[in-house]
């Protein structure tokens, strides 16, 4: 290669952030835990789980990924069966294309027998604030998006059915699948997911639980919300080495038409082409489990959502701050309307960018470069004092600025 | 949960392996770096890279992602574009549903616009030694497979011919792309892809080379070959952190269509769902590229071809195994047939075991426990003294049980 005395730029990089307090709402949950750390480099070569392989990844009984797939996970997510995936969006996507696929023959059985074809795309109902790798997945499985209308705080099962029922009209048939962001990314906002799956079934339609932001961080149970499908996030929220994720899946039906095996090969499944996550992000999501069914108990996630409170009421006592969403708040994912700062790069040195500067100098990482009126952050697993720290120095910025 | 008390299982999990010398294919060309294994530590944590990240994770300027993946990859592939993708099965399916998707646009507009509406399935053809990854990824993308005659040794261009000649008779249209796995994972016969891609571009029939196990192995670049699309795998053969691979594509019309962007967001790419790999694993491909630049020169990659050939002929002295398929071989993947393990298996205590048992005792791992008569392995990355250890270690087992 022409290039080769500049390759050495890809080795020994540094990550200047790693020390820093970050607020990122996908950073906060995917720290890895100290029994991570461990797997991680004990397993970091190339495909060091296949050493233990006899043809099937969930299968391997030591290390205990049989147990982990087959046991603890689908009792952790309240479902009948899971899968360890390649990540969530990987997730969507496979249940997805699996619904679209079983829609097609369906339609193509009914046009060879009757004059009755429909030519109207199949299509998912998603919620307003559906995240835009939900919608990648639908695009990518050939389906089209009804999405619900946006709401003054969260989702209301009326959105579904109104969404549902002008789906229903423009396509003729109902929807293959609804989808509901729990919570969503961006306002931290939780809908009231068991009537909602409650009204999808009512229309009998599966319904999907995007859980990348639950799942791991706070208790959520497929069974009891009555949801068929839902997925997790391990690198975003149960404190793996990405790209991982889960995936589980309620009803037997459901789940062997899911992880249906292939004709070539009668131990591999067809969704996951054979076998997914199977290096180190698979040890350290299951390194990190027993941490996670700790932090994700009703009485630690209650301390999570106390501290985000505070840390609301800290910035609501300037009246320079303003909480989108519910509030009180039941997340520790936000979103700040923030006056303030919005004036205060009106007029400073490096514009818009000087909140990201202000924030770097101390040691905070997080709110994207350039973000100042509006911005999401999360203070999970962070401590009350460095909550504190967090929303001294925001204050501090303002009146750094003459701002209060 | 209830099984509480247990889920210790997961943590501080030993890979009793890694200190063996190992010869599983899969594994000889996947153990990191010593820059990897820095990478692995520093961005271990779930999303650690997505804190440089302005919205598309190929465009990250810092660490030089966007160097890497807009130029430093698709100068090694030689390839107009490329793409780092979750793993190298992940990469032909994204092919595979791309072309898929366009062929059946065709049919169905040509449908609207004619009686001449052919209902026949499309489908790939592939070489006789293709992996199951390659079939679940076609099956997946709903597409048929007509696969060539198993040759003597190597595929060759009229095996080819006559599988897409088979397919035009059987389906009445030509497959929508032909792959050639280079070399196959089992024997490590390489073909003449240069022919075999001219051959399929003779029936204006595009052409994708499954390199799993030769990019990062071996010198291999799409240009020279003629290929339009290129996979490899990061964790077999590039010395990553699993899973992680990447998709290389030539013509710029057809990268537009395999990255073509979502309807929804216009910086995210559909087939790779907006996201791949984007924790440790694309650091650790990134940080032992250099080396992999290096071991890949021709110069270095003979010496492999000439250890390999060491090992064979140490073997074959013994008249006691047997490789399969091209022989001088070109490869470090090897298949031996020997006779007089499998004598061994017959009368051993431990029956077919005893091999892997007698392997075990010695440190070295890799052939799949319970095979004897036949297995594959390879000697990628070991030194010559410790390639004399394994060919001592097979030798004194045979005359331990009195076979030499």
């Amino acid at each position: 290669m022409a290039a080769n005395n500049n390759l050495q730029m890809f080795q020994y990089i540094k990550r200047d952030t790693r020390d820093f307090i970050n607020i990122d709402p996908l950073q906060t949950a995917g720290l890895l835990t100290e029994a991570a750390r461990d797997a991680l480099i004990e397993w970091g070569d190339g495909y060091s789980v296949c050493d233990y392989c006899n043809g099937a990844l969930d299968q391997v009984k030591k290390p205990p990924i049989q147990e982990f797939v087959h046991k603890a996970l689908p009792e952790f997510l309240g479902t009948d069966a899971a899968r360890v995936m390649n990540g969530a969006r990987e997730s969507k996507f496979a249940v997805m294309h699996t619904l679209a696929g079983a829609a097609k023959n369906k339609t193509s059985n009914a046009a060879s027998n009757s004059a009755n074809k429909t030519d109207a795309a199949d299509y998912v109902v998603m919620d307003a604030w559906a995240h835009y790798s939900s919608k990648v997945a639908a695009e990518r499985a050939g389906l089209e998006i009804v999405q619900t209308e946006k709401p003054e705080k969260e989702i209301m099962p009326e959105d579904f059915q109104n969404a549902i029922e002008t789906g229903i009209e423009k396509y003729g048939k109902k929807p293959i699948l609804t989808l509901l962001t729990y919570p969503d990314g961006n306002y931290g906002n939780l809908a009231d997911a068991k009537k909602i799956a409650a009204l999808s079934h009512e229309y009998e339609i599966p319904i999907l639980l995007n859980g990348a932001y639950s799942v791991g961080r706070m208790p959520v149970n497929a069974k009891e919300f009555g949801v068929d499908y839902i997925v997790g996030s391990g690198h975003k929220s149960m404190s793996a080495c990405g790209p991982v994720g889960v995936l589980g899946v309620n009803g037997e039906e459901a789940a062997e038409q899911l992880f249906r095996k292939s004709a070539y090969n009668k131990v591999k499944e067809v969704e996951l082409l054979g076998c997914t996550s199977r290096g180190a992000p698979i040890m350290t999501l299951m390194a990190s489990f027993p941490e996670v069914v700790e932090r994700t108990k009703p009485d630690v996630w209650e301390k999570e959502v106390e501290h985000a409170r505070h840390f609301v009421s800290r910035l609501e006592e300037t009246g320079k701050f303003k909480l989108f969403g519910q509030n009180p708040h039941n997340h520790d994912v936000m979103f700040f309307e923030a006056p303030g700062f919005f004036n205060i790069s009106e007029r400073a040195k490096r514009g818009r960018y000087f909140l990201y500067d202000e924030l770097k100098e101390r040691k905070i990482h997080g709110i994207k470069p350039g973000l100042t009126k509006n911005f999401k952050m999360s203070t999970y697993g962070l401590s009350i004092e460095t909550i504190d720290t967090v929303a001294d120095s925001f204050i501090d910025i303002l009146k750094k600025y003459d701002e209060i």
